[in-house]
């Protein structure tokens, strides 16, 4: 942590604020400039402290060296986190695909759902239960009527099954039936909801939040991990710009650069990105070839009647042509669908 | 509704969409352009019809014409809503106004920032006892111990009390002792914690997401309403934009927006907007002089202090002086401190 | 500049970094925390010994301490920039106001235009004889013949003239027959024209650009004041965000945040800025009351016949009601109309 | 475009208006809802109606059908177009590959980042000769000197050029001496500069607006091909976001949205879009797996040694693997290197 104290800040002020943090346990490296007096702190970062130093009027900004991150780093981590789950491995080299319709809608639909991703490849079966909607008016879900589904579905196909969990309260309930529990885009900050999942050992999918940074998205993931749940997926689905024609926008160079700051894994959404199906092939060999260890796809068996998102979803034709598709990128960056 | 039809679309395609559309029971009028054809569907608005036409191929896009909220809509309900706690009114010719500490820290400080905003002039105390915070490594809150503090408080100081509301399962024992429930930024999509609100016979205070378009703030603001309680006071606190020099980017013209679209209060936050005290006193005014209901302000007895967000709080001094400040320009719109 | 090395550079690569920096003429003061050494760089800020130095594996980051920005800074001068135009003087304690049409679209509609504006009180009149319109088949301005026009009704009404300039080459004919050289938003950034702006001495209009930061809105007045021409406005307009109701998201926090930062006087846009003329009068007084110097007002005869922009004009009654309005706010921050 | 007006509005206004639109050559669709009236009206689009329209207190909002743009449309060219020079085909199956240093900074640097990115394949050398940057007191480019160097270097290593030019009056001398024109992203709404390029023969290498929408960016290339050139090459180099860790958001989304929306040949930028060198192979790989028709990257000899955008440059070595990599993906979307 720097202090960069105001050109105005009087010899009194900067030895006071340096006797108070070396009483607190940091050392301090003093260095006078022309106009200004830097104060360079070492110890902890605690941004408590760095908030109350700059409400000081002696100082001007504070400025942080270290990331605020700690588990989640590559730093002290420097291997690849894989999570695995019998057979299927997320962030090996072979791609975890997960696929499926956005909401259950019945156990037709999804069973019929269920055996066309599994035909054409994918482990993991994706299908939201409970569903938040923008509209109270619009369609909510069928509720743990459909986590009952997913739960004989399941059996019934041997696929593993990714959900949504939308509170702290159901976390428990939820990790017993699935396999997989997804935190949506809306509730990557709901911090007691992020609490409750450190406690369980199920891996978590966690969603970037539509404007969140990717140092928040991270922070996200170490309120998890700091519980002691280390099995995190970070899955990247678009972040909110003034763009009109695709619903967010798809931030792909996050996957390269969490490469970097982490060791977790991270898969993309592209469906949910962009909003439209005839984008989705394209951004998925996108994501793949820029080092995603998987994709989160929709697919409905006929998404004119899906009761929502049915403009982003594939068909099970198209997604079957799209995971041959994948092969190719797939080899040439060294993986495999 | 309006349905733009592909160029590319048949004949036997449009007149299968049209009477699908009037077995639903809508109206259709088509119009029949040089190189689309457009059909007017007239009906009640339903996003999931809406979004099945979208997933045919035929159809290029779907506009809707009418707003997707109801009970919000000034349409429908043309007189300004006001709230009334006591003898304070939220919403009339006089402002409501909100401050104090951003959390409660200890009952002493709470006490001193209590005595400090009401002879100032505030009406309402503002403190945090549950506190959503990016890092698991910093201060969390004195949660339900806060809680107890402000009960006490309420009572010795007789300000009414506001203060955020996490789940939907705390609900109902935070309606029981404070006046408001405050929905913050990150919980205003949190659809199960809108709907729980919507049981209560409590005023809501609904913080406007970071990246929440108006439209969405006013949706979630139809979850409560759609449940029963029409209580409702949206707060303006800044959105998410690429400027760095601000915490957020206070959207002020969302307030006389708002009044226009809705009937419902409209305060501002100008301390989470702008994360820095010495930018509050200006955006306080503007807020005023551009119709807002009332003021949420953070006032803290000694910022350099603060367990949280100190750069932003206003020392009482300072809150004194701003609340001078507001007389005129209070005046030059009609209303008063 | 404060240097953070990588947490694994080693002795050999700080110590080289040093002595180079040391032999350009810099002071360094090194700081060896746990983790990471730290370089305090003393001496003046250079972008280009900045980059290189960032490029440099061992580096992991590159943090600024000083404003990049000197001539347009408050800190080497303190007291407000006043420009004196006649009898108008903008920064000073009366606001000044511009009004008129979007664009000059015939002798007789700027006459009318003018006279109206003249009589609400309005001291400088607004209106573009070459337009940047995002179609090329728009109507693109009168261009020299608007200007012709915009020269005569200045000598008929006694009123000052803003007007947009278009590029370098046309800045000394503009400065000839106009009172002040509008900049507008996509143009903040073309050099070459602050440039030549920098050589004349005559007033600049200077938007900032839709996209801009504080920062390099900023910077753009710094290459006009680095040319000898001190005379610059600086004008906000809105910035493109997510939000779709509004043109723009007016910034309004950034009045108060200049003047801070600046010494130059800071007028608001919010016809632009909303493009809505029922939410002009609203954000017209908050810029008033937040510290603004003046307003920039789109006002036509007949808005609903305006070849451009005719949505967020103000007729000449609505125009000359603001104005009565605005004085009440003007008074209440120690200014007037 | 359809108009849909006020639930206030009463039958004469209707009727006024529609009978205006006839008589400028529309054809009027009316449809009678619940609520609103709606008229749809059938013609040619054009804004100045439309916004004259929505001026009118009667109208609520007017919705546009069509596209704004016609020639860079792929409604009426369905092919896609392929850009020739030479041997050089862009837009073809070969991907076509601009590399080189930010800015011309001598002779020796010139020809030796030459032949670095010719040995490694590339097929056209990128290089400024007149850089825009964002503080007066940065390095601004060699302008005409370096526009020399590139001459020479051209004709000494056979590549091709493309370099930026700056405003409309050096667009011929520049078309004279170099292959492609580059707009860059602070001048994609130069008008008067886009007009000019409309009058040369030579490609244009279109940068997208740092800001700009899909829309406004096709707009500009409108302006270029409406002046009679249809040799435009679009360039996604990222847009602005709340983000910090990159330097601007790559939105490679773009590359397959205008593929379906034009027939012009798209490349990507990943080397500005970024800010980091150390995302530039996987975002190239991305960008060549979602269909782009080639890459600009940054290529400077001793990237620690370079006056402007160091961090975001290859050196030869990295580059010379990069073109490696890229043969993999390339293959496995029908293309090659």
């Amino acid at each position: 942590m720097i202090i960069v104290m105001n050109p105005r800040a009087g010899e009194e002020a900067i030895r006071r604020i340096s006797t108070r943090l070396e009483e607190m346990g940091y050392r301090i490296h003093r260095s006078t400039g022309e106009n200004r007096t830097i104060l360079g702190v070492i110890g902890q970062r605690r941004e408590e402290v760095a908030q109350t130093l700059e409400a000081l009027p002696e100082v001007e900004k504070v400025v942080y060296i270290s990331r605020p991150f700690k588990l989640v780093g590559r730093e002290f981590h420097p291997d690849d986190t894989v999570i695995r789950l019998g057979e299927v491995a997320i962030g090996g080299p072979k791609l975890a695909v997960m696929a499926g319709p956005c909401a259950v809608e019945g156990e037709e639909q999804l069973l019929e759902s269920a055996w066309a991703v599994k035909s054409a490849g994918a482990q993991i079966l994706r299908a939201g239960a409970f569903k938040p909607r923008t509209s109270p008016y619009s369609f909510q879900g069928l509720e743990w009527k459909g986590l009952e589904m997913l739960s004989r579905v399941r059996e019934e196909t041997g696929l593993l099954i990714v959900t949504e969990v939308m509170d702290q309260f159901t976390v428990k309930d939820l990790a017993a039936c699935v396999d997989i529990l997804q935190v949506g885009t809306r509730n990557m900050q709901n911090f007691y909801l992020l609490r409750e999942l450190g406690k369980i050992r199920k891996p978590v999918l966690l969603k970037r939040g539509m404007s969140a940074t990717i140092e928040e998205w991270l922070m996200a993931a170490e309120y998890i991990m700091s519980g002691g749940n280390y099995q995190v997926i970070l899955c990247e689905r678009g972040i909110r710009t003034f763009e009109p024609y695709t619903r967010n926008t798809l931030d792909l160079s996050a996957v390269p650069l969490i490469k970097q700051l982490s060791h977790l894994p991270v898969i993309v959404d592209p469906s949910h990105a962009t909003g439209k199906a005839e984008l989705v092939p394209a951004m998925s060999r996108a994501a793949v070839a820029c080092g995603a260890d998987g994709l989160m796809i929709e697919v409905h068996p006929r998404p004119a009647e899906a009761l929502s998102d049915g403009p982003q979803s594939l068909n099970p034709e198209q997604f079957t042509r799209l995971m041959e598709d994948l092969k190719g990128v797939a080899r040439s960056v060294g993986r495999y669908v």
